[in-house]
């Protein structure tokens, strides 16, 4: 058996088939390493699994295990000091790892990759990844809705305009109003639970694509990194992106939902409506203008949806039209996974602090509400109850907002007896519904 | 109380308000009923559920109730016969199906739209459409799985090579590859059957945004629809359209898989490939070139899937930004999901039948198989077993391949002398590797 | 030689190579005809230059030249009539036209497809097409133009708040307002035009990729058409469709430009700023609330780049790998050009209405610009002027911007000699500055 | 006036206006620093520039001005050594360097924000690295072209089949299949220039949207940095981000364009095609399988144009919707332009050595297009010219092609006299088509 030369740990994984070493260019395009690092401590999670598992089968004896075990160990400590160096050589974070351990602990990491391809390595690493990533965005999704609702609770009877079409359509609560994020929000976790439920099979033991033909135990490695079940099929195990394309677009809808808070934050924060302001610490002013306090938060909040929406579109896009099995355009699916992730947690965690810093002013919302207009509807609503059929009643009370805009008075000026002669017999009470609270109550709010 | 004239069918739902009938180029553009037609059904559903609780509440006497059930039957049955004649006046479904009515039974129409908003009854149009679509889509797909399974029955023996980078990569089975798209699909319907479940909640009883003052009971309409729930947030169920873009990118994953498959089997088609025919009811010619035999319908499935990944973009950049709570901008959701749900439901209808009478050629296939090289790994495998690290041992065959391929010579030329020279020990038994069916059996295919 | 028996009208263009029709449902998932048939006129124009050209070259005689150039022109003129009937056979718009125009003339039908393809046809239509209908969508352009430059002059004076940030900013003009969406428009404009340059040139005569072996005669029929050139490359000619994704992109930016309007009219419109009020003709009311006047003309405008966006989407992802030269992917080229064309085409078209019947609120405006506030960037330039390093004004202003809003003064409060002590030797004149109309003069307004 | 104290330096650009510093969160938030700082080189251009005409405005005396330019000049210096240390208080590449030209300078650093903004200062960078950044990817397109044309140059007379619907067609060169795409890249150019040419207008002296109260000479700048003229509207120039979008599509569709040649690149180096060979110092292997030669060079090349379609989206969708003026979301930007220019001239690269450094493999390509159902269209033409219509000829050859399929015999096994049978009197010196060289010679390759 030729011995692990000096050499060893500067070639490639597959060196040994090809005439020349790969070109500068080449190996620059090619390269995933400044990307995938990230994945380190999944990759060394998949691996120290794998290893027991070859250990547990007899493809690996105990004094390999063992060094393999603790080079690995000691690999992720010093990823985790930031002392983790790459080569120029490493071609990607498994490679990267393999290198590395090699230098540790000599021939054993020559049997570390043994029934494995980085192929189904990398579809593991991924769902690692995207377990434990999800699982601290989720966190950042219960703070916000934490927060939503402590100031929702605050504004319970803080009346305001409810909009549609940004025109003043009825009065509302602001606690409505943020609830009504939360519900978004409470979607969006549901969401990213199914994705994981789906994801929560193992790729590793998928091989290349083929499997292998070792004595491999998937259902033991399965077991040591907590995954329910093993893939059912190899070819699909090794091509299968799905848990990419899926977690993005949950984090597109998230951001969607997030930059809709964000417009109507915009908006609550310009001198018209002045419903809310930011924390003077959660602001930014001008190079230029000296009066300026901006809402840059929720308006980059909203910009970077775009981004996210744009990483579903490369995940989608990538995988339409690839042929079986891997091919190495999935590489490019890590970057998006990664992007959407990132500004998806950054998004929810600042939106928290923006919230729960911001004043609301609740003496502006109220004014804005006490537009008479705005219990157009209840009118009509009140002539239904007396009779008249609701299409009759709006056109009832359509005309009645239309005359006395002609006229520039208020529908609170409109007396009893006027509105007795557009609405016989249904018309007694009418002025008593302008009042906000009662209208609110009404409402159940 | 003012009779309905005989103009009241002519007006829109909303006249009154203004001085001036909408001009023919807003009309136009404004107008949604060429697409928002096709929920008549789901319209008179949700009516018959909203009059009928109605009644319930006391808001209709039995006689306006009855008279309104009858007439959306009576609408139900015209569209049925494709006799739903609509008038150049109508903006949309909804006010298309109020106007008929009032044209069929006269005044009660004028009491059906009592403490509804066309804002909580479109959402629920999409909610009913997107129900009975989607089980008809997941009809498709269970035809599609059984046309997969039956003719991966046929081919469980039937060898092809298995492929990585386009390049032969290992032996794998024709019924392995096929259930790879099969496991696909049944993600997909997974996915779907996520989507209705998180949508299973009423939006009717929202009115535009903010409830209604009137004595309603949502949980009625909810029982008479087979809604699990109401919603719980007035203003999120009149602007959430988290159904349309989930279901619309469970659409786009679903083309997606499907583009994969298109793929693969536009490659078997090609003459150089060989493995694939579709029937000639399945094939199409050229205008110009008489021998021609096209798989145009896997080129459009995977064409196709471009459009739909557009429309979940449609779906999440128009929900971008948008302020609480409804904008008319969400007109736009209907096409996007029409178009998702339309092509999905061809797409696997028509997969299926190109399958179904597809010839496989099992013996091009296995002529490709049996290549040597793809059995490269079992020789590295069986070094491992032989005690070889399996990095030196992928660097012995790599060197080996390397050398044959070099003095043109097969992989199964090469004598056990030679391996043992390279593999000293543990060369015994490689030349007795080289049988495809028996490199399948080591895979457990 | 076989005559053309009785039958040959309803066949496939290309039957005689397989030996069963096609199925019901692979016709119906590869028509294109719903889609395809408004190229019409164009596939006429552009046979019509086809058959003069192969009689130019001999391969016509004089009387099936005359045969077919009036058979088109019948079909034209049936179009032109909503006459023309298509059959349930017609795979496209080119086999339609071909079955036509053998029922109108014989065997002279027969002889016109000699020497092109369907390949090159659809790519020449596809450009004619393109011509006339962005010729169209510029004039379109234009009639915007005018309207905003109209408008513009009639607010040359008109002061309104200038925002960044959605918050007030500077004091500008209306007319300054509108003329920033003019010179958005007169890029779109220049955009079209250098991507009609650019498509320019004649495929036909490419054939189905590798051109004819017959004697035909391309800058004849480029000549007829108006084309200024031939395509150099026949692989490129039937499988470019870069006019498709740059037209179509351009239009998706036209529709951003066109959004960003909307989005400033969706606020200008709201009671918050009540800048702008629709005409009466121009707005939608609601069927639950009567007091609404929705500015939906907007919004629509708003949503609509949504979908444009995605029709970019759809050209660049369905020709993204796709190897050379046609495939039958492509087919799809047309839903997007011709949506993106047609959404384009009536948003600046209502566009145009909706500005020039809106009601311009200059009193409102000029109240909201008169805020001190938006003065605070000349005071800072004045101190510049006095010597002040601009880094220093800034902090100095923003300090005081800063004091008066804690004391619930104005900056127009401030003295002159409180500006003295803040900006020894600077301060005067600064109480001077507030004035708006000095203020927009001082900018060249 | 107040000395700059110790403590200028830490601050913010606008610190003063807000009575805290900013949240640590926040910052994160906004930071662009991290992507922006690539702005410096043309930060500092347009600064000199800026500077230079502030004292030829006489608003900067000359020991300032010498002290700006020579203080820039060093901190370019310092970018271009790797030397240049940012803070983690800049917020961006304009206070990074605002902030480090102070430490360099003292008081004059406090005068070059004189009459400008981060809004048209950010405006004006983007264009100068446009177009110093899109001059390099026209070089790389330049190469990639050369390299094309000198294979294609080699291969004038290597036959090989040409492929519509990836079914062999009609044989072409391989020289015709690589210039058309040659043609595409040359489209690809001049939509660069266009964009450049539309973007050739300096947006500074806009200000933040309403140019400035002091006497600024925007044509001084304009002329010193190399642009035709001065953007028009200043409220335009800061909220126009055309030319990043028009350039993100631009590279999105080149692109699009290299993705089509690597997918025909990943065919021709399949077995089953096998034109074509990676030079081994451009290909890559497998970490499991030792015979594998992989070309990831073109799957990626593939792939990646995803991710640039998908900057294009990020462009669009961020831009949409958004109101005048400067919006933060705008800062999304530049991640896209610099992701879309930087993918587009790393592939364009690669490729041109991917190409350069390939074997060609004649003599599969020539076996290949030696088919003689190739050469189908041919005898149909040939048909043609013995006066037999082309739709009748087309049917006579197609169902020729289906006999001697079922016949399993070839087309060239098919005598004079059988061909005569079919189409009597046009048959003669049908046999002598099948010459490959020859029918290249007939369509003029």
């Amino acid at each position: 058996m030729t011995p692990p030369d000096e050499d060893t740990k500067r070639r490639t994984l597959w060196e040994g088939r090809l005439a020349s070493p790969m070109s500068e260019r080449v190996r620059s395009y090619t390269s995933s390493l400044d990307v995938d690092l990230r994945l380190l401590p999944d990759d060394i999670e998949a691996s120290l699994a794998h290893a027991a598992m070859l250990h547990d089968v007899g493809l690996l004896d105990g004094d390999a295990s063992q060094a393999i075990a603790s080079g690995l160990q000691r690999i992720l400590a010093e990823c985790d000091a930031g002392a983790f160096a790459v080569s120029p050589d490493d071609e990607d974070v498994h490679s990267a790892v393999e290198r590395r351990l090699h230098e540790l602990v000599g021939e054993p990491a020559l049997r570390l990759h043994t029934g494995r391809s980085r192929n189904d390595q990398v579809a593991t690493d991924i769902r690692l990844y995207t377990r434990r990533t999800v699982a601290a965005l989720l966190d950042g999704i219960d703070s916000l809705l934490s927060t939503l609702q402590r100031v929702a609770e605050q504004h319970e009877h803080t009346a305001m305009p409810g909009y549609t079409h940004l025109q003043r359509a009825q009065p509302v609560t602001l606690s409505r109003h943020l609830l009504a994020y939360a519900a978004m929000l409470q979607r969006d976790a549901a969401r990213f639970g199914d994705a994981l439920r789906r994801a929560d099979e193992l790729p590793l033991g998928a091989g290349a694509l083929a499997g292998s033909t070792l004595p491999l135990d998937p259902a033991n490695v399965a077991r040591r990194l907590g995954f329910s079940r093993v893939a059912a099929n190899s070819m699909d195990a090794v091509s299968d992106r799905d848990v990419v394309a899926e977690v993005v677009f949950a984090c597109a809808l998230l951001m969607v939902h997030c930059s809709r808070m964000c417009e109507d934050f915009v908006l609550w924060c310009s001198a018209e409506f002045g419903f809310m302001s930011p924390g003077d610490a959660q602001a930014t002013g001008s190079s230029l203008m000296p009066q300026k306090k901006n809402p840059d938060v929720a308006e980059l909040g909203r910009g970077r949806a775009a981004r996210v929406i744009a990483d579903c579109v490369t995940a989608l896009t990538m995988l339409k039209g690839l042929p079986l099995t891997y091919d190495r355009d999935l590489q490019e699916d890590k970057r998006a996974l990664f992007d959407a992730l990132d500004v998806s947690a950054d998004t929810v965690g600042v939106l928290a602090e923006f919230i729960d810093t911001a004043r609301f002013n609740a003496g502006r919302m109220r004014a804005a509400a006490s537009d008479p207009l705005l219990l157009a509807t209840d009118v009509a609503e009140h002539l239904v109850r007396g009779g008249v059929p609701f299409r009759e009643a709006h056109r009832i009370v359509a005309e009645m907002v239309r005359r006395v805009e002609a006229e520039q008075r208020s529908l609170t000026d409109v007396s009893e007896a006027e509105w007795e002669a557009v609405a016989p017999g249904a018309a007694s009470g009418i002025t008593g519904l302008f009042d906000l609270d009662a209208a609110l109550r009404r409402r159940g709010m």
